[in-house]
């Protein structure tokens, strides 16, 4: 059994690691940190866990924590983890972190986006960045697993053979996403309030969301040169999921089955991964409480752009479910292990 | 391994048992009969088994089927099974009824809250009521299972203990119930569109509700004497859920250890019922895609009355989820098989 | 002109005000009054006014902004305007209080459920309860208004004709009601965030809400003796609406005219109370936006019980429309000017 | 005073006409036609109008109800006017059309979009494009109104000054709209039950949507050359209200300043049009229930696109208010009356 240990558990990423890790067979919860909720009862703060589990939340030095644990999740603010990390604790534990402290390799690019100083950016270059599709093999092998984000896991997942394959003008692409609420986390602001976003839709974050670098550096990586783009993340009035609709120009002539082999092909033997049939579009509800993402695209002949879409569930593949396969994989377990629950579409 | 049909497959009843059946370790889907969808791909109709059912929906004859399979589950509409039941079926397989033709013992009572004639009322006496925490050893042996409604499975559990013990006048029970628009089941009524249940919220059925005569049954054997109820059902804008607000006068002076003491003596080792905490109420959202019933209770001292609580998913504790857990019983399987999942409380 | 000022003005209830009063013929608002954001635009805090007002929020002196206008609207927290209020401020202008610091006429009893000290009780004599279906003449003369609760103004006039006439046991009366999130007001609270309360259904503050010896008061009124209630509310994934299930035994037998003819003689000529034809039941839908209330019942045979409901729009005829149409009658205008609003049922 | 048809008044923009002419002042509506509810009382099909409307429901030959009335509302399918209209009935009242049987001034791409065949091209040239910030003229001297669509209005107005000053590579434009579900109609479809749609976003009609061609055409007459783009309509769990995020490369460098000295050039004037101020978005709730479009945007350097926003009520701005608007001027009315109504924010 491994041991584990999740920092910010009483987060909705938090939630949902304690959630899906109760029911993995190989995995054993040592403690629940939670600093606004320490000493609490956990099942008092997510009233779903009563008589599942009795555990109180703690607060305690991380250094000390990682000696009692294999694997510390870390499911919190950005910087907290790059401020406290040492040689240390590494060598006690493995750490995969939901935050996006080391996801991005290039330190002024981290700095310019989150507007934060990177404490320890020593630790960039080690860190893997944890898209199991993409990252398999050095994910087995790491100690530092950077999850990625929600709406990147979606956004990159949708694009990645296009630009694998280069067979679309890079400067061209516009990622209009749809996230419901739950990623925005689990703070007391006015604008996430009930009456504040039900029954409505708007854009945020215009044109400065800090997922953007996070899609553009990994996309880059498969293409070879820098790409660029627009992300447009949108709030919809719903607890789970995100829809990620990409639209890039293509570079030649292509039909359906032309492009749909190149994704067959990329994503050959990937579980998680459903390319839809044929004129069958994700939704979000399709995926729901689950790890899967569904992906299909259209061709637009009248402007011979492409036209791809790609849904997940934020808390599950783009959040907790994605840090678990990648626990799988760190850990030589079936990397399906914990993560087998059928969507549940209503 | 347990090898399974199900009958209305299509309908959500239908959907959630093929959900939870698909990883239940000891059952094996044979057929998902669709008279709506036969030949359609079951994915097809529920995009969320895209990969993971390939099976087409099928409509055949129902005596054919009873000898490919150990059990059937009917979650058809009232007076399907009643019309078609016959000795030689129940003699191929057992069948676990989600609809209402078995549930209630007085033909007449159904006829009446039913309006349509019962074909088959031979079976009534041979069929068991499958409301596990009540009638475990019966359900253990019978070959028939009337598995209860979503509303009666609430609204009992809630008043079980108080029934039983006698400590409330049976004259004055009120439940007033709120439930989720899959309740209502999956046809095109204008009433069920998106528009006409969002941000709305109605009493509907009232004084005419058929759960009615099936809660009171129950009640009724708890203690011993007929019992006669009001029973208001309210629809809610949410998928799922069910809570039953229940409200009897108290023939004593109680405080509120001396109640809990008679629910934890009453449901002693159930593991699917949570006495939640004093002054912790049940939510929905707690139980959300599990088989849990969450109940806690208030005593008003101003009014001696009694204000019990119960929160289901009117979807799995409320019907596949609490079918399953009989079909555990049926073939003495651990009583949780295929039902461990956390609730999904985001 | 009456020249009108509202403090509270940006809280949800605040907010309503400003929206109806915008477009009432003979109002002219004279400032908008926010501690949280005062010198904000009030079109910074609610969007919507854009363009239509053009107003900072202010925060200054009572007495001061009292010699400014003709009346005051305070929707403010509990124990603001006890705190504050004196005869000079009384003398300048009338005062129409959302809050329920002149709602109940025994300071007792105010202490007793609002937990604070009622700072000014030589007021609540003079103080009149706002229910104008009620209370219409009274209304007219006063100087101090106090605005009843939303759950209050449903579940009374819900209730009324019935203690009024005396045909129902007072000792029987339970109010099950289910509300909107507005109600709540506008707080940064973890339990009112869009995760925690969409797609769920809870009862909350049982058997210590508030709103309880608001209705006892005046239900007692009604019937000349003391009534003590069960008041159980519920808070529903929906912006706006109440609806109260109120449940009373008959004291004799009645039938549907019998008791319908009681509401229309105890209703007659009152344009915001709607008594719906038989069998046609409230959705707070029906009433959204709006200033009605819509009120209907059943006589429930087999029980001798009388099921009644009642619907509103917690923040127009539960608040900010009640408000408008006191002020109406206080200022001696229609009692409808401003109010006319057909239910935007979608 | 305008007497006033609607036929094909019970679908939702029906129910927004009435809703809306009770409340205007010069509008007294004659007859409401319903072919479905023909006979029935109307509030019996949307009981918010208990006790506003007490008329029933009729439904009669098209030329003998326009001898009766000064202007018809058709809200009616595709196909209904075309199939119909002559020009007696022309002759004896206005007609404002709310589908898009005179939208498109080539009858071939009505075809072709619509896949039916157009019954009367000969009225197309005379009929006049309902927009009215853009066609106010002929407007105002028009017999047969042809009003927009509710993605095209909230599409069009948020593109048109920047096809009409020249400033974007009118080959990069893509709209990705986000609509409620009120927006697909009354109909009874699986597709549009309340538990397929909560909880869930996707795209829809994808590639094939029947309002690109009306976008396309209005924006080329803007441009002075054609136009083709792309249009991605999406499905959003509210009632009300479409955003349209529109995204296209801008042909020189501009800041955003300039760009919102063309927008306020282009909208001088217009009641309906709000451009909000510098980095506040549009949010549907903040025109919800109201004739107004909200309209902002933000210039990306990194990519030199401009990033557009646009916000309506589907059922006001995008059909019913913007019809009567349009009526206003066909009778030379005040153009905002009866649309002054504040938005419902809650």
């Amino acid at each position: 059994m491994i041991k584990v240990g999740i920092i910010g558990s009483t987060g909705y990423a938090g939630e949902e690691l304690v959630r899906l890790l109760v029911n993995h067979e190989q995995a054993n919860i040592k403690f629940c940190y939670s600093k606004k909720f320490a000493s609490k009862k956990y099942h008092e703060v997510y009233k779903n866990f009563f008589n599942i589990i009795d555990k109180e939340c703690v607060e305690d030095d991380l250094l000390k924590l990682s000696k009692e644990v294999d694997v510390i999740f870390t499911a919190t603010p950005q910087g907290y983890l790059a401020g406290i990390l040492n040689d240390e604790i590494l060598s006690n534990c493995k750490i995969i972190d939901l935050s996006a402290d080391f996801r991005l390799k290039d330190v002024a690019v981290y700095e310019k986006w989150y507007k934060i100083e990177h404490k320890t950016p020593q630790y960039l270059n080690e860190a893997v960045y944890g898209l199991c599709e993409i990252n398999r093999e050095k994910i087995k092998t790491t100690r530092l697993l950077a999850n990625p984000g929600c709406y990147t896991t979606c956004s990159i997942l949708t694009l990645a053979p296009l630009l694998k394959n280069g067979i679309v003008d890079e400067n061209s692409i516009i990622v209009d996403a749809k996230s419901g609420v739950s990623g925005a986390g689990r703070n007391e602001k006015i604008d996430k309030l009930f009456c504040e976003v039900n029954e409505s839709v708007k854009a945020y974050s215009i044109g400065v969301h800090r997922h953007t670098p996070e899609i553009e550096e990994q996309l880059s990586y498969l293409l070879g040169k820098n790409v660029v783009i627009n992300f447009i993340p949108h709030l919809i009035p719903m607890n789970r999921g995100i829809l990620a609709s990409a639209y890039a120009n293509l570079k030649g002539k292509y039909n359906y089955q032309d492009i749909k082999n190149i994704y067959q092909e990329f994503y050959k033997g990937e579980k998680f991964v459903r390319l839809l049939d044929e004129n069958v579009y994700p939704e979000t509800r399709c995926v729901r409480a689950s790890n899967y993402i569904d992906i299909n695209f259209k061709i637009d002949e009248r402007t011979n752009r492409i036209l791809a879409f790609g849904a997940i569930d934020n808390l599950v593949k783009g959040a907790a479910g994605q840090a678990i396969q990648n626990m799988n994989l760190m850990f030589n377990l079936p990397e399906d292990m914990g993560l087998n629950a059928v969507p549940t579409i209503l």
